[in-house]
């Protein structure tokens, strides 16, 4: 995840254009992925896509000829979406153009203006507070024309034909955590997915943020009845603890795994209630939708200081923060994936788990986790709880009671439930 | 209120009489009332209108003549609804009709005896020690004989039918927080609302306490289902943090507007559970009316040290306390009356608020309140969830979000749901 | 209670034999009891009737002959349901049999083998750390042949035929808290109840744990639909404060009175949910079963050091802490006979309890607890709350209010509910 990660860093992504391309190019090499791209007006749900923009460079230089801000050093420097500007001109006509960070002088901010035609430069304020009142050359060399919009689609067969939503947005630039760690990390999952046999049917989504995933939403509208879970994964290396956000519902299945696999092995991780900002779970979660999707982070968005600037680079994201972030939502998968009703076929009185050789025959002392588990099964089966509700009721780990739930179906004293998977 | 107060505190009222009819003509000089009277004998509900009881003049003399208590020096002195006495007795035959106060020697009691004759004489402690055992005047010059029971209706008809009814009592002698506070404040109130447009109708009570809240209620049996919400005011003047009582549903729109007013707005204010006893909020809430009436004061009954004796004066009740529940009780009402609930007309996705003029069109940043707000009520008005709900969800204050619904309806985003206040 | 645990304390039992049969005797001669055999082999729901086991010697002894290990001087010295033996050994031989206690040398465990043939002796680890390598003779002089198992049954006819089922377990040897703690409780508890006039009839089981519970629920399936509430006593005289294990179910009837009468009378006392293990409540409370029995103990089963070892003895058991159990038993049984739900005869307003004789008729004062309880009963009873509902929404004893609710049923201001008792 790293080395991708460091692949993709220089390039200047935005919400189209070929940096979005590029950067799925070296995703594709890595895992199957189908490229779809959206022509430029065509109408997404409330949305028209806008034209692409492409950016060869882009500076403001002094009347010596330096380049004072210079795009080839930072792709930040320049607003995405900046219509293309060549002219000269004063400080003062300059400034309305100069964005800095608001609390750190040595930070450039990352701007956007998607929706309306603008430019902007993005630089430190220290850079800023050198300027002088002459006359500066300002060039951006860019264009915004009819062309499409780009993202990548990774689909998965499982077993069923139920599906697990994954995505995560390609459009940010040269950030590192925000979001090249969500890239890198279902680019690894999806490598490991393909290696694997699983039940669920899984759709990875590599799309810019927003007008992306409203693009796969109005066009996939007759395959969202198979979502029976989704993630959105973003900010996933930085050192703040693990956070699942809930969906709208706030009890769908992804929801109780999220909850159980970062309540029993996270310490320190967050589980926290849908609010209608953040990535694209805003759009999933919109209540014509209202898809059981949530999001994983570890950071949300704003609550590190590095957001949205160039602090935001390779060395906030540690490679066992992100390994421990695709841990935790292989577990999730795991629940989402495992998860069954059963129910107790022999209901009247505990079974003789002994005659079974499922509990051990000297009696007097106190039975083991594996043995409660079994217990728990068997007093809880009665086809309205599932698995998972078990766990987090017994605070017994899902894959304890999962593994003692397929010892007892073989033992023939549990029976799989007609709706299995809630 | 201040003024009002003063002028009303010398007068004695008690359940009926002229104290009352002169209470009612000072409140009908500021606002528009209608004054009712129901016979003595009357049959209310379960009980019967009393005879009326008016008083002249009252006292204990002793044998040089010396007025020791005293009706004119204070209405308490005389235990509401004694019945006529004039007569010698000593000290032991004139015990057994003396009430002191339990904890404090300086203080007179309020005590009355409505449904049984008797006749009484509250006094200080102190002055009661200072009893000999000689043969004493006493003298009560009332009247308890057939006539009415009065109160006071102020209808402040609004655009729809829909009714909230406000109610204090109006029965209690020179009782400045118990309850001047409430009728000052409900005049006020009134005055107000007489020249303000407001979508409901609002019905105020001035009423003598328990027979006349029953009173009205069996005169108005088939006027009850308008009532859409309603709050018993009193002892709202006394320094205590504000009170809220919750009707005995718990869960009425009265309920929900006035917990989130004082959560987001009194740091110190209480909002609490009904229980079957305080004021009129006990009869509208009996099991046969149920009514969404709730109550608001500071103190509630017996909460204050001064509560029914001669320390509940005008001391007592500071203007900027009268003044901070007026403002609260207003900001309720407010709830009550812009509450509404919205079906989002773009649910598929987020609809784009920068083409409309509602969000900024430089991205990057993090939202405003007003951009939370907009978010919140497309994310949640799916015809299920009023204003109120949501401001109670999203932790936004109900005046910002029915700002921005409002806004929102004018973009044709929102629409009014058919069952709209809840 | 103390006396019959020291009768008891020497027999040595088991889930079958004559340990249990002389027990049964003990509590015969002083409560009717009816003594049911089952015999070995018996099919009862999962499990068969195993053999009988009875013993009447067992012992290890040094080649000098000295008995190192005498079941004379403890029955927990043998493995429950040990095979016979007859041999000489050396100590490798010996040691897979020997059992002593995890975490005190000088306590003897107490271990079981019910369903697989085996052989043990349990000593104190200062004792095993004697033995040398010499050759010991061991027997066992037990018999392990068919035979029957025993329990007994005390029903104690009430004025109706729902049923309350008491059950304590009788199948340990010389532990004190558990059971003879459980024994000698409900003996009295019988006792008592013989020589007075209840509503509820009463089913008192003393039985072997888990394969008697299941020998009495197999033989009475066609009776369980009138059980309407259960409590399994044990480990009822240890220090520990009272402990409740709620049924599987949460909020049956005797859970709702359990958790009552301990809040408002016990400080210390534990209310805790179901867990499918522990004692027999186990079995009733299977998913086909879903009995509303709960459990009553002071510590629960483990909770406490000497659990299931030699120091688990009378010493153990105070008298007053069987007495507050019983007491607690007691009350709690006498919310689940005397609960009744109420409608108010005159709903609509407070009806007038002055003229009732219900209410002082001196007002201005605070009402006491009683005439709080009125008012409760007044405003809760619509039919669908019961007085235990209302004692734990008012926090008012169940004692107070159920006593207010005959005065109020006398004076026609009540009525009792067609589906009174839940």
């Amino acid at each position: 995840m790293a080395a991708q990660m460091r692949d993709l860093f220089p390039i200047c992504r935005s919400i189209s254009g070929d940096g979005v391309r590029e950067t799925l190019r070296d995703i594709g090499s890595r895992i199957p992925l189908e490229i779809q791209e959206v022509a430029s007006g065509t109408q997404v749900l409330d949305r028209t896509v806008p034209d692409e923009w492409n950016i060869r460079d882009a500076y403001i230089s002094a009347p010596d000829g330096e380049r004072i801000v210079d795009f080839q050093s930072s792709n930040l420097h320049v607003m995405s979406y900046s219509e293309p500007v060549r002219a000269h001109m004063t400080l003062s006509e300059l400034r309305p153009h100069l964005f800095t960070h608001p609390e750190r002088a040595d930070w450039i901010p990352y701007r956007t203006s998607y929706y309306e035609r603008a430019w902007g430069f993005c630089l430190a304020e220290e850079v800023l507070d050198t300027l002088e009142h002459v006359e500066y050359e300002v060039v951006i060399d860019s264009t915004l024309e009819p062309g499409s919009l780009t993202y990548g689609e990774c689909f998965i067969p499982g077993d069923d034909d139920d599906v697990v939503l994954l995505t995560t947005h390609v459009c940010h630039p040269s950030l590192a955590n925000d979001n090249l760690s969500g890239i890198a990390l279902l680019t690894e999952l999806a490598a490991q997915l393909v290696h694997t046999r699983h039940r669920l049917s899984y759709r990875l989504l590599f799309i810019p943020g927003t007008i992306g995933s409203l693009a796969w939403l109005a066009a996939n509208r007759e395959r969202l009845a198979s979502v029976v879970a989704g993630i959105v994964v973003a900010c996933v290396g930085d050192p703040a603890p693990l956070t699942y956000k809930r969906t709208r519902r706030g009890t769908a299945l992804v929801d109780r795994a999220a909850a159980h696999v970062l309540e029993s092995g996270y310490r320190d991780a967050r589980v926290v209630d849908f609010v209608p900002w953040g990535w694209d779970e805003r759009q999933f979660n919109s209540p014509g939708f209202d898809l059981p999707v949530g999001s994983l982070s570890r950071s949300r968005e704003g609550e590190y200081a590095e957001y949205h600037s160039s602090a935001d680079d390779l060395d906030l994201v540690q490679p066992e923060q992100l390994e421990e972030t695709l841990l935790a939502l292989g577990a999730i998968l795991d629940v989402v994936e495992r998860n069954r009703t059963f129910t107790n076929r022999i209901p009247h009185g505990e079974p003789q788990l002994g005659k079974r050789g499922l509990y051990p025959s000297t009696g007097g002392g106190l039975p083991d986790v594996e043995r409660l588990a079994m217990l728990w099964l068997l007093n809880q089966s009665d086809g309205s709880k599932s698995v998972l509700d078990i766990a987090l009721r017994a605070g017994i780990s899902f894959d304890v009671l999962a593994g003692c739930a397929e010892r007892l179906l073989e033992a023939e004293l549990l029976a799989v439930s007609e709706e299995s998977r809630l």
